[in-house]
């Protein structure tokens, strides 16, 4: 299942690529919007540490998760459309082979 | 300097208690307010995790400073006058000896 930089095309590249930003844009504008909600809603100091726990655990989740390398890209693809930040449709142009992969990653 | 519970009147207790307790709340709803405030100005991801490093260096200076303590709570009254969470006039009720302290203590 583990690949390489060299088991990508050019053109599989690009699209994995653009995909890949996509899915982190869209999922720190849901962030910042989630954000934004909490901090309207905080009325007392452990509001004020919710929020800082929240973000603690989502930024240590985004910065694990948004790791651009061939070796896992193909189960970070399978966890995005699993989330719901990237849809299959987007991943069209990469070979049978590694859609096959994606979908059945994201059932595990 | 160093103080501990038996040089504390009952009524300057219940004083410090009082004061200790409305700089602690003052502090929180300032801060309720930035945190607020820098949440409607987030644009992109950095935005985001300079809020949540604000959010962990004050929490964390928070969290040190109002530890009520005989031992440090001159040098903490002293720092809540220096930072204007207090005012000299709300701690007026205990010993002259106390507040002179304190003052001396705003001023290094």
């Amino acid at each position: 299942m583990q690949q390489t930089a060299t088991d990508w095309t050019l053109e599989e590249k690009k699209v994995a690529e653009e995909a890949f930003e996509r899915a982190y844009t869209r999922e720190i504008e849901a962030l910042i919007s989630e954000v934004r909600t909490k901090s309207g809603l905080i009325n007392e100091v452990k509001d004020l540490w919710k929020l800082h726990d929240f973000l603690s655990a989502r930024r240590h989740e985004i910065d694990g998760k948004y790791d651009y390398d061939y070796s896992s890209l193909l189960f970070t693809f399978a966890e995005l459309v699993r989330d719901e930040w990237l849809h299959l449709d987007e991943l069209r142009s990469l070979s049978k082979e590694k859609i096959s992969k994606i979908v059945a990653l994201t059932k595990i």
